[in-house]
């Protein structure tokens, strides 16, 4: 794209969102692995199969507390007529019976622990009853009952877990009990974040009379952190063009975030120097309110300038760059919002050829557009319960339509 | 409950989950609150109100990039008959215009910038065109369009958010707005996990043959984060009823989980233990498969004896142990896992008296039960892609019944 300088004077061509997509699709692969501590993978992204390299368990082990048998000898055997076995030792987790057994000897075993030569059946604690070292039966047990066969749980060999699993807390478990201590997980995407702006106070500092606390980088870093990116580093800017120039180029991300700066006032430096410096390949984009995003390229990270208005920051962030480091990460390019239907109380009005990010309100069964809808109301999205993405094609959703609901909050973590 | 010691005994009678869950209900008050950094403070639960102690914005501000004038001036103005006025100086964000405007002055404004005294409108950069100290503007616009009130997005004195709500990345935004540097939160519930079992090794160590490595603290180390708890302490114990006795006396928890020893082996220890030492309210459940586990207290601490068998461990984990450290962290009870219909495609068999934690499988539209579903087949809970809970009333279902899916994967986070 030839640069045009937009400052002071507007868009001319606003970009759809599926074509600035189609873009990045073609320039996330996935990064390449590393290896982490087990204890630190949950929620990682394997970068290979893993192959089981023996099997679980090991050896025969107990399914119950009880004894240890030949259970064909036990055939017969009720509280009218019980059997009597010789207990000849005991078998648990970590120490074994280390002999074998004979016709009518037991061994007491606890679950879980190696089923001794000889037997071939567990009976259960609950109907033996020792005397000395006697146990009297009053059950019987099938050969193969209560024992765990070599292998049951994972055959070695097989595939355990195929490459770009997202690791759930018992895959974790699983991979323990392969005795991994180190996992191959896809790296996390590195994110530096450019937060410009002499308007701009951080919490904490005192504020000038015409000063606004900065709130677009904590609520940044809790959008990459959700996404599983890794912040590298946050610089707060002032809107000073060799200063911006400097902090592009500083390497070492895979995705830069610019926030304010974007548009086409007359200090938004941002796009005019990713032009310069690597390659602006969008900027303006028929999205509501987010029309002033950029994205581009400079050496291997990907840029994305984005609105300082934080409504509009979010949602570029959401539609555009949070999708890139979930790709980035191996993690699939979906929202990450549950979704429900909900029929509209009110209607939705939206532009043909624009996409717009409609926040709405759920009143029991129903939800309606939130009244202050400005892209500097960041309330409104506190205050709102999801949002509508209405399609370039729309004209907007009249009383009564279904639409799909983007939740905020996971269903599970809303108040009851 | 009188402690009846139901080592290689059994169970005489199991208490229903929902008896329990009373119970818990009864004792699981959200913990206090602590002050943690802003930037910390996405997922948490806040543990007060936050009434806004500013406006947002403090000042008029410019919603567009443009000229700040008296809308009324510029009415009829168009292409064919612009109108003139004189640019007397400019606003920026953070560096505002100090005087004020007279009739046909106009003052060069950025988005976000203070609106200065004289001027009720801004008139976009696109329908103006510089020369000089002159512009010609050729459009017009109603006072009051494209400028921000004081206290648009908060009124100083109106509540913010409300106590009990689980910080999303746009409150942190929001807070930060209202230049909050410190937040109060819920505390996070501390979590001691002691693993017990002679027959257990560490990944990363060297395994004896009759050993197996210990899959339970991994897994439930990545449960306890999912479910925002800390934990404070891990102990990997053998066998021994001393070790055991002073371990489950460590003060500084608000929730213990003992993993192993639950049952009614000879080396199961923890429930007469926890009788002894505090209160062990519940022992031997109506839930498959994770009937041993024991639930009681000890100080201020909630103990839970949790099966060493891994899937029982999951099960009873989440069942009991996760709902309880969500409770005390402020957060919802639910399972934390999204649920789906889907029909059966072959039956689920299941036990009146007893609730019965089924892993399922999802194929296309439709799920089965999976094959191997004993209690220590923890490679069941990976292949499976989600459970169903029958409850106690139920005999199972038939091929066709529709039923509750909990998904382990958020349906975001499911490969495409």
């Amino acid at each position: 794209m030839k640069f045009r300088d937009v400052r002071m004077r507007g868009f001319e061509k606003r970009a759809r969102l599926s074509a600035v997509l189609d873009w990045l699709d073609a320039h996330c692969a996935s990064l390449p692995g590393e290896s982490i501590p087990l204890a630190e993978s949950a929620g990682r992204i394997l970068a290979e199969e893993i192959v089981a390299t023996s099997n679980i368990p090991a050896y025969r082990r107990s399914a119950m507390d009880g004894y240890a048998i030949a259970g064909e000898e036990t055939t017969g055997a009720s509280d009218y007529s019980p059997l009597t076995f010789r207990v000849v030792g005991e078998s648990w987790p970590g120490s074994p019976f280390s002999g074998k057994l004979y016709s009518t000897q037991a061994v007491r075993i606890m679950t879980g622990a190696p089923v001794p030569e000889g037997a071939d059946a567990v009976l259960p604690a609950e109907q033996a009853s020792e005397a000395g070292d006697l146990v009297e039966f009053t059950g019987s047990v099938p050969p193969g009952k209560n024992v765990g066969a070599i292998g049951e749980d994972v055959r070695e060999g097989t595939s355990v877990l195929p490459a770009g699993r997202r690791l759930r807390p018992q895959d974790v478990g699983l991979l323990a009990s392969l005795g991994l201590a180190v996992v191959p997980v896809i790296r996390r995407p590195k994110v530096r974040m450019l937060i410009t702006g002499n308007e701009l106070a951080a919490v904490g500092q005192p504020i000038g009379e015409s000063q606004i606390f900065d709130s677009n980088s904590p609520m940044l870093h809790s959008l990459i952190v959700r996404d599983s990116g890794e912040l590298i580093e946050q610089l707060h800017l002032r809107d000073d063009r060799h200063l911006i120039s400097e902090a592009l180029q500083r390497p070492g991300a895979d995705v830069l975030l610019v926030s304010g700066g974007s548009s086409v006032g007359a200090e938004d430096y941002a796009p005019s120097l990713l032009d310069e410096l690597g390659e602006l390949d969008f900027h303006g984009m028929a999205i509501r309110p987010a029309s002033p995003t950029g994205v581009g390229r400079l050496g291997s990270a990907i840029v994305f300038l984005l609105p300082g208005n934080p409504v509009s920051c979010l949602c570029a962030y959401d539609l555009l760059a949070g999708r890139t480091i979930r790709q980035l990460g191996g993690r699939s390019p979906r929202l990450p919002y549950a979704t429900r239907e909900f029929v509209l109380s009110k209607k939705i009005v939206s532009s043909v050829g624009r996409l717009d990010y409609c926040r709405v309100c759920i009143d029991e069964e129903r939800v309606f557009p939130v009244a202050t809808s400005g892209a500097s109301i960041l309330s409104s999205t506190s205050r709102a319960d999801g949002f509508v993405l209405v399609p370039e094609e729309s004209e907007g959703y009249a009383v009564g339509t279904t639409v799909s609901v983007h939740l905020y909050d996971l269903p599970f973590d809303r108040p009851l």
